[in-house]
């Protein structure tokens, strides 16, 4: 018999362990963290303005090697705005990214329906694109926007070398460079440089607080201070300008406080959990070994048998691996997304490849 | 010698009576009560998707007596996106509204920039406007906004027949309707009509969960279903739809459980501190008496020396009557706005003129 939504809740409600990520959390939960963190004496941000989120954007700037920075509700608010005022001043409409950038797949066209702007997909969506697809481009750039890592091929990064000589290129040429972060936390252990000297390879940087960071949601631009400012006129526009953000960003704080300091143990348990399950025939990881805490895993079978199977394993030993699986183009090859976190470390790495034999057991 | 800044925090942070709205609350104090309020059973909404904020949205559509509802960020962000939307689909791409409306004012043109719409203004800034200066406009129109109550002079309400042959003479012409209802709630006494009645006049409406309601911040877009459906697709656009807005969400449901059934206490106290301050030679109130639970008061004497005198009742008294004065164009007189909430009932009606007696008596 299939698993229906009620059972996948129950056996949810049961489960004791997560392989991916930070154990969940209630909104009560959370909020009551939240209040237990906050300082009692602090005053509610007002429209932007107040100690409470100032402090924190030029804390975040300040990180980041940037003159300055502004808290927003999201990245998909933040990046469009910073392309379009990089574009602006360069006379050029036009911007360069990889085909599974967020605003390509994720945004309805965002950067062209509400800025005006143009885009110029470089390489190919399987790939990290490289300085030739930037240099093959017959067309004026106004602005170029790297992802690191690139989420959507399994959280890839290019060499430092790779990373300065493109940007080099760019800024040589008046392009304007802007870093999407949305991970970029997880970089640092592949780099082994601090966050400012990778963001000082960029015109402009985008952070994310949710994800690994485990924040209930939020986003800063850093860059040169007359660019933010232009960018809070931009986010007045967007309806993003709200009377109070305090839930953000303190939940952002927080959770700057409890994960940062362990990016390097998340990224090494990545690494680990994929050496082991590279024994396994049934499954592929990409990239292999992992370049951040992420790792994309291709299960070979039958896709609906395989989630099935996970949720029989989940009810037999309280441990969640996965909720589902995305089809790929390769028949018999199915796959979902694994960022390593507090929770994947209880989980002792010996016992995931037996737990990961036990599903495809079952999905026989 | 002047009240400086931190003057000013000392004298607040020992002040028991506020006349204006609601009790402050720290961030820390919002939150738990947030926590207290939340179902420890309910769960994070994603990107505009779970129980608990769909069963919000339905909620208010319902209130509204609107086919569909979409919760979002801001005002700022409802609004020219509903405009936006009418306009296509009317093939006008122009607005008309008051000259004091929140799009005119402060929103740095979005509804241009972003949006690609024009504007029209309707009548002169001081008074509301009138079915004739709708008649007069020679352009086609594509959809008309009525901000009710007119928060700009002191929120005004044009009379029930006003707004039916206004809202009637615009349906006949193909015009749409939105209603800007940052302070609808507070217009429920004057009519002596349910929302969804007074929202029955028009084809979309938006409403505030702070002010009154005293939330953190939010926002609904009601309307029939289709629009709704293209109005989310913009907000993920302009980067609103983000992964959880549950504090927001949890906030608004909260601040209707405790303030809307106040709301007739709220403004039948607006109306007797008018009644009341009429009596002084120095103020004068617009409008007078109140239509909502919202009074603009004008004070005769020099600015500077009456803002420097309320805080020094305030610390007398522990009362805050108001903490700044914006200048009007006629010499002489600036004003404030009041507003009143659940804190303003504390105060007793007979208390509150020998309180601006005194704040008149140190600024002479």
């Amino acid at each position: 018999m299939p698993i229906t939504e009620q059972d996948k809740e129950r056996i949810l409600s049961q489960c004791k362990r997560f392989l991916a990520m930070h154990y969940p959390r209630s909104p009560r939960e959370v909020l009551h963290d939240l209040t237990e963190f906050a300082d009692p004496e602090a005053k509610a941000d007002r429209y932007g303005g107040g100690e409470l989120i100032t402090s924190f954007e030029e804390e975040i700037a300040h990180l980041l090697g940037k003159e300055a920075a502004v808290f927003m509700p999201s990245g998909t608010m933040c990046q469009p705005i910073a392309l379009r005022i990089w574009c602006e001043r360069k006379g050029r409409k036009r911007v360069a990214y990889h085909p599974t950038c967020h605003l390509e797949i994720h945004e309805h066209d965002a950067y062209q329906r509400l800025h005006g702007l143009e885009r110029v997909l470089l390489g190919a969506e399987q790939h990290l694109f490289t300085l030739e697809d930037l240099k093959s481009v017959p067309e004026a750039l106004g602005a170029l926007l790297i992802e690191l890592p690139q989420r959507e091929i399994g959280g890839q990064l290019p060499s430092w070398e790779e990373l300065v000589e493109i940007t080099s290129w760019a800024r040589e040429r008046g392009i304007a460079t802007h870093l999407d972060g949305a991970r970029l936390w997880e970089c640092k252990p592949f780099y082994q440089r601090e966050y400012a000297e990778i963001a000082g390879l960029f015109d402009s940087v985008y952070v994310s607080f949710y994800k690994v960071l485990d924040g209930i949601a939020g986003a800063v631009l850093a860059g040169p201070a007359d660019v933010i400012a232009e960018a809070r006129i931009w986010q007045r526009r967007q309806g993003g300008n709200l009377i109070s953000l305090y839930p953000y960003v303190l939940s952002a704080r927080q959770g700057m406080q409890k994960h940062l300091g362990r990016i390097d143990e998340y990224c090494a348990k990545a690494r680990e959990i994929a050496a082991a399950l590279s024994d396994l025939p049934q499954i592929e990881i990409l990239p292999n070994p992992p370049q951040t805490n992420m790792l994309h895993l291709f299960l070979r079978g039958d896709r609906e048998r395989l989630v099935d199977a996970a949720w029989r394993v989940a009810e037999e030993t309280q441990t969640v691996l996965f909720r589902m699986l995305t089809p790929t183009l390769v028949p018999q090859y199915s796959k979902f997304e694994l960022s390593i976190g507090s929770a994947s470390l209880e989980i002792p790495t010996e016992e995931i490849v037996p737990l990961f034999r036990r599903v495809f057991e079952l999905a026989e």
